[in-house]
C-alpha cells in the first residue's frame, strides 16, 4: 500500500525544515517537485528516485504523484507551507482514494518576518500578486480592502517578467492609507542561499530588487524601524 | 557574551518543530516561557534551567530574559511562530544592546490547515479576536473588510471566558458575504496532544467547542468539503 505526503519544506535552508518533514522525506521512496526545490534537498535525497517536473504542468505533476502513490511512498514537496500557494490543494482536489497526508512548514512570510525582526506581530494577510489563476480586478480589490483594514500585508509572487506594474500599483494603493514612514521590506531568498534584504519606506519604495524569489512585507500604520529591526507593536496600548 | 533567541516551537508536537528551533533549545543555557509551553518541551529540557512565567506579566518576562541574555544563552519560546502574536515583537521593542535572533516556526493557521486539508490555498489573513491590546471597534472593522475581500480568515484567540460573543459576531459578519455552505472549522490543539476537529457550515456554525486552545478557519466563497477534506481552490480557472 502506498501513501502520498505533501510536504512543506520551509524556506529552503534545511535547518528550517520541521523534523517531521525531514523524516518523511527520508522515509519516502520517490520525491516529486520542481528541479530547483529538489536542489535544496540534495544532501537528503542523493540515493532516491526523484521526479523533477520542470517540464510538466502542475496538474500533470499532481496526477503523476497520485498514480505513483498507489503502491509507493511518495513525497510531493513545496517550499514554505504546502498549504499556502503550494501543492496541497490541487493534490486533494485530484485525489480519488489514495491516502494523503499534509505536513505543514514555515511559510515565506514567517521566514522573511524572522530575518526582519517582528513585522507580523498584529493582524496580517498574505496576498499573491500572480494573476495566472485570479483576475487582476480581484487582486486589486483585496489589496485595497487589506490596506483599509490596516493589515500588515505580505505580497507573495510580487513580480514576474510579465507582471511588472502590479507591485507598484499595490504599494500605491496601500500608501493612501498609511503614514509615509511605514516600512516596506523586500526579502529575497529568505533563510536560504542568496538571502538579501532591502528596506524602504512606503514613500520611497523602489521595486528594482524584487523578483520571483522575493516576498514584500508592508507594515501596518503602527510599524516602525528600530536599530535595523522591522517591528509592529502587538497592540495599541503597550507602554514604551 | 550572551545571546537571546526567540524561538517559535510550532504547534506543540515536537516533530513539528524545525531543526533549528530544536538545536537552539538544546544549546541554550536557560529556557523562558509559559509553564504550559515548557511542558511540551519537557523531554528536551529536563536538565536545563527554566524560567516559567505563569506569574509574571509579559513585559516583565521579556525584561528578565533580556537581562539573563547579557551573559547566558537564553531561549524565549512561543508556540507557533514567535513573530505572530508571539514574543518576538515585545523582545525587540524592549531590547537595548543585547544580541537577539528570531527563529521562525509553523504558525497555528498552517498547523490547523494541514490537519483539515488545504483551506489556506488562496489569499488569507490572520485576525486575533483578543481585545486586550486592540479596541473591539478595530477588530470588527478588520473582520468586515476581510469578509468583503473574500479572504480565507483564521481567527486566533477566538474566545476566552470574558469574550464569548465576539466570535459569534465575527461569523455573523462574514456570513453576509459568503454562501451558506462555506466551511468553518474549529481545530483545538492542532498537532499536539488533545487534537480535535469540528467542521460546520457558516450557516450552522456553533461555538460550543471553541476555547482558547482553538483556532477557527473560515473558508472563502469558493472553499468546499470533499471526502472530509477542507479545500480552497487556488484560483478561479482550474478545470476539475
Ligand atoms: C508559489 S508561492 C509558494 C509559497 C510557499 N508555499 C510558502 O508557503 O512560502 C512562491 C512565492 O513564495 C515566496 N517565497 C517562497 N519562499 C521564499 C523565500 N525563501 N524567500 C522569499 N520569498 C519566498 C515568493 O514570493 C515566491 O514568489
Ligand atoms: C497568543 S496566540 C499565539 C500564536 C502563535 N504564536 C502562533 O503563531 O501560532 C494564541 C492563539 O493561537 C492559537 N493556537 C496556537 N497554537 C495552536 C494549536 N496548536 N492549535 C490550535 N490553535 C492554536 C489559538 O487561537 C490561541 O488562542
Amino acid at each position: 500500500m502506498g501513501k502520498l505526503f505533501v510536504v512543506g519544506i520551509g524556506p529552503g535552508g534545511l535547518e528550517h525544515m520541521t523534523i517531521k518533514a525531514l523524516d518523511t522525506i527520508k522515509e519516502s521512496d520517490i520525491i516529486v517537485g520542481y528541479t530547483k526545490y529538489l536542489e535544496f534537498l540534495q544532501p537528503l535525497i542523493k540515493d532516491k528516485e526523484t521526479v523533477s517536473t520542470g517540464m510538466m504542468g502542475e496538474e500533470e505533476r499532481c496526477r503523476k504523484a497520485l498514480e505513483l502513490a498507489k503502491d509507493k511512498v511518495v513525497a510531493v514537496i513545496s517550499t514554505g507551507d504546502a498549504g499556502i500557494y503550494g501543492m496541497a490543494g490541487l493534490i486533494l482536489e485530484l485525489r480519488e482514494d489514495e491516502e494523503v497526508e499534509i505536513i505543514p512548514g514555515v511559510t515565506a512570510s514567517s521566514s522573511a518576518g524572522s530575518v526582519l525582526g517582528a513585522p507580523l506581530m498584529h493582524d496580517n494577510c498574505n496576498i499573491s500578486l500572480s494573476d495566472l489563476m485570479t483576475p487582476y480586478e480581484d487582486i486589486k480589490k483585496r489589496v485595497r480592502l487589506a490596506a483599509e483594514g490596516d493589515f500588515i500585508i505580505s505580497l507573495y509572487n510580487p513580480k514576474s517578467k510579465k507582471r511588472i506594474t502590479y507591485l507598484r500599483e499595490a504599494i500605491g494603493t496601500i500608501k493612501e492609507f498609511r503614514p509615509a514612514s511605514t516600512p516596506v521590506a523586500v526579502v529575497k531568498n529568505a533563510l536560504r542561499e542568496g538571502q538579501s534584504i532591502n528596506i524602504y519606506t512606503i514613500e520611497n519604495f523602489d521595486d528594482s530588487e524584487v523578483d520571483m524569489f522575493s516576498i514584500v512585507i508592508v507594515g501596518n500604520s503602527k510599524s516602525f524601524m528600530k536599530d535595523g529591526f522591522f517591528i509592529t507593536p502587538r497592540g495599541y496600548k503597550i507602554d514604551k
